[in-house]
């Protein structure tokens, strides 16, 4: 951190910003050039409230140099790191993978279905909800346990590794029992004590981006679950809210080269919620895919228009079976497999 | 709701729309007129998926006309609402209530002394913050019970009931010993599982919006916790996140009388994190009043320069007491006391 | 300008760095501490390509020191600025001004007649649009130079001193024969041939903010014109797009206390267009006085129902009358008159 | 456009309402069943004012079921248009098609090498700036007609076709001697009159997306043009204005599927500006190949750490060159040629 004084700044202001420095714990290094002094901070930076100081008088500028995540920034590590789900590698040089299933769970017949046919449409993990965050306390809420347990059954079927998301710490050890991923949902990016306890489980998580989170509070957040030990995150970009109405959120791409350049963390993508209309998933899908997504998380559905949440946007298996050709021709393109 | 059809909808097509209509439990009924067929929806909106509907063939439009909230909605009750925290009363004609107090509790001598301060200053309830919701791991994270009964103690001793914000929904039979008042923080407002937690106790709650929430948004989390059974929320307005970087927030003051006009739950402003820079929230609260407000929330801390969290935002005493009469005369203005 | 290299950086690095600053020309002065190198730029900083520098080997970070503006900054003159139209006081500690009027100019009987009741209700100055931007190219497109002389003809009545829009330079000689105040819509806010035209004018100029516009954006266009000899420029806050779909746009108040600390110029806030509902326009303009607005512009409309453009968000003569006393209370509260 | 009457209105409200829709000129239609009368509107229905319905009594909502573009709609052509720029076709089945060049015209030399330059690495058009659009009236605001002049020359001696922005009506004249084709800039993209003036010109317009404007108000900006009697028109997604600051804008992939379904026209990306950073233009133009774009605009600068404006977006010629058999390979997998 770079304190920055104004050139009106007195030798007692400066002083005073010293003074406040070392009160953080840490060092104060004063450098004089003829027009002002700048005062730099040596030692480790998070013990310094660079808010208290930008308002002391005779400051100019606070600069920040050290970048408030240290485990998921890219420096961190020497490369890029893969996260294994049960086999299944996701990041870094691996083939892209292809996460498929339905909104909600709803029935075991329809998991057991589904299931069998996103794994031959090319889907290599299966995702599904038991527990669905819905904005109207009057929707379906999901199967809960019951839901888990399809889903497992589906996994043992299919060998597909299930991903499925969490809402309440409390249900942590339940969900540990059935699932091989966890989902933290865009309306728990923030959820603090939850970040907490699935940083203490031995399952990979998959984190969604808030709709209206920043890249950096996205890694912020991975940072919870990384600082309690749990070093298996996945990134998931899902859409952040604008004002544009014709889609149901703005599926922010250019969140894949960020969150690839900044972290070393995989990044994955999942246009269904971005977009919100089936017509085009299918165009997200490849463009999320070229910009690098190491993921595709897509929402599949057999008879999408009675489903019990977001029907309107799930592809059925056959479109899946369709577009997988023209998806691993454009990982192909940039020199990926899928 | 009412499912407009295209002017070439076949009558097989209009079939098809009423059998769905039907087979979610509700009439269907038809009328026709010279260019097009309606079908309006007699029954309980909530069973039927609009967006199911909107996808069929030969659908032009689907027009909901229930609102999504019952309890929190202005038809409801006759009149807009009280809530009653421990004698003062906020909403309808009561006086405009300043809710005062520091971002975190950080010492019992600090939350005693301010307490007794912003008490003198005119507040008549006292916040302050036992749970911290971080976006860095790294940050102060709050004293935890510690913080709780540092409160309780403040409140015996000035009398002001005491709002704390909850943020696990394993901390609530703790919470409820020592606080007066819940609040739900931003970032929790669509934590679902902690909404309805809530909505079991016998404590008011001070419901925040999310900073990209929509205002139906927030109603829908209301309709949460009123759905469980507690009547007492109140809405509160703290800035929402735009493009805009000079404020910290851009604070949506149009959400006071339209909050006001949907439902009938008072609502509550908190200037201080709408703009975060102390300079600019003594103007923001006389705005929050004069745009019809219940109550102001402000956070007040005796040396902001050192607070453990959100220093730069926080009035002091001295400037909290020179706000105050600016504040009774606008509310007088509008036909209010405070 | 302060360049802080990286604390890796070479001495090869910092001199290419100083080159840089010096190909601008201006003078870099270094200044050396144990763990890094700052490089400060002496001389104009508007001579400096910031990102061509932040870009470079070994360079940390680029921090501006100096505003982009001069001409609009508060720094620039001693005290507030009043903008004086035909002898109404804008700006400053002069009382606040109504400024009221329809949309659109639609006849000379509405205009002539409106005016009178504006006047009547409490106006300073008449409000009404010749030259109408449309999103649709098949809507109501203003009466033009006719709408003009209509405009004068109730000025000269009433004499209430008249605000129009002007979009076209090409119209400027014409629009000048008949107005007292020129104003920029939101849309031609970086329309910088008509800033530039505008600011060569010997009317004074409302600028209102464009939608998606940051304040420091507003206060370069308002740069624009000063920078060509117009000194008398007002800054229109009218609301923001964001996420919110409530209302039509999303009022910033916060605008108001910020562009007053950040720039001389006087604050007009037109609360019609920034919620775009008329029942909700009355909270929001004493809201505005209460945040410090220097002026309120209100749209009024006889027969809101039938008229041409925006009838749903325009108040009657008899609610601005009505209105009228406690924006006076308000104004009064806050120390100002009305 | 359906009048949805409320349960409880009246005969004479309902009578009301027609008589206010037959005063807009067109029919109304009344359809009754047991629980609402519903009136449809026959007649073109940008005759009448939608929200002076909705705000009648008795009216629940009014739904217009007509688009407001009628030139630009996909429904207005059988197929998707293809727009030819002086032999170089782009829309529909066309080959995909890069417009390369730098941000702003600086020198004749600059021009005339970047042209081979670009030309060489694969460009089939030339774009650069004589007229620049700058936030501060104090940057490089263009070589006007003499940047005109040489990038005709650059034109003539490459056979690369010129894309030029436009920013004062006035200039028209002056600009269609030298360019291939005209640009309206995100800033001027609802410049009413200049949009109206360049659509009464023979040359084809690139019309770039407001970075704040829905995708709805980008067609009415388009019709508006194609009103005035010029089909040929270009559709540019350029980035839109949201909260992350991560990057310049976010640019919006969705657009390109999602106009191309509502429009006959071409859609054309630039990536240079949604993301604003170097680093990452490679990845947004392989994702907006693989989404659909019929062309990619990208800045490129032979020493871009030099250029007047833009410098830090700008790929050099290198990168380019070898960014083109990825390109052409994402092109080829979605079935396209580059």
């Amino acid at each position: 951190m770079i304190i920055i004084t104004q050139p009106t700044a007195t030798e007692e202001q400066i002083e005073q910003i010293v003074a406040r420095v070392q009160a953080f714990g840490v060092e104060a290094e004063v450098s004089r050039s003829e027009s002002r002094v700048i005062v730099g901070v040596v030692g480790p930076e998070e013990l310094v409230r660079e808010k208290l100081l930008a308002n002391m008088p005779g400051v100019e500028a606070v600069v920040p140099v050290a970048k408030p995540y240290n485990l998921a920034s890219s420096e961190a590590r020497g490369a890029a790191s893969i996260v294994d789900i049960c086999g299944v590698s996701i990041g870094c040089d691996s083939a892209v993978a292809l996460i498929c299933g339905p909104c909600s769970v709803e029935s075991r017949e329809q998991i057991l279905s589904l299931a069998r046919k996103v794994k031959d449409a090319g889907a290599r993990l299966l995702r599904g909800g038991a527990f669905k965050p819905r904005t109207s306390p009057y929707s379906f809420q999901g199967l809960r346990e019951e839901g888990l347990r399809f889903l497992a059954e589906a996994r043992n079927e299919t060998g597909l590794p299930v991903i499925t998301e969490i809402m309440d710490a409390r249900d942590l050890p339940m969900v540990e029992r059935y699932a091989d991923c966890l989902q933290i949902g865009a309306r728990n990016m923030q959820n603090f004590s939850l970040l907490k306890e699935v940083g203490r489980s031995h399952l990979p998580v998959l984190l969604k981006r808030g709709f209206s989170a920043t890249l950096d509070e996205l890694i912020m957040s991975a940072e919870y679950i990384l600082s309690e030990g749990n070093m298996n995150v996945l990134l998931c970009e899902r859409g952040i809210r604008t004002f544009e109405t014709a889609t149901r959120y703005t599926l922010d791409l250019s969140a894949v080269p960020i969150l690839k350049a900044k972290t070393h963390l995989p990044v994955v993508v999942d246009p269904t919620h971005g977009v919100g209309l089936r017509a085009f998933v299918p165009q997200m899908s490849l463009a999320a895919v070229a910009a690098g997504a190491d993921a595709i998380m897509l929402e599949v559905h057999d008879t999408p228009d009675v489903a019990k949440s977001d029907g309107q946007q799930a592809l059925v298996p056959e479109t899946l079976s369709k577009l997988l050709p023209r998806l691993r021709a454009v990982a192909n393109a940039i020199g990926r497999d899928l």
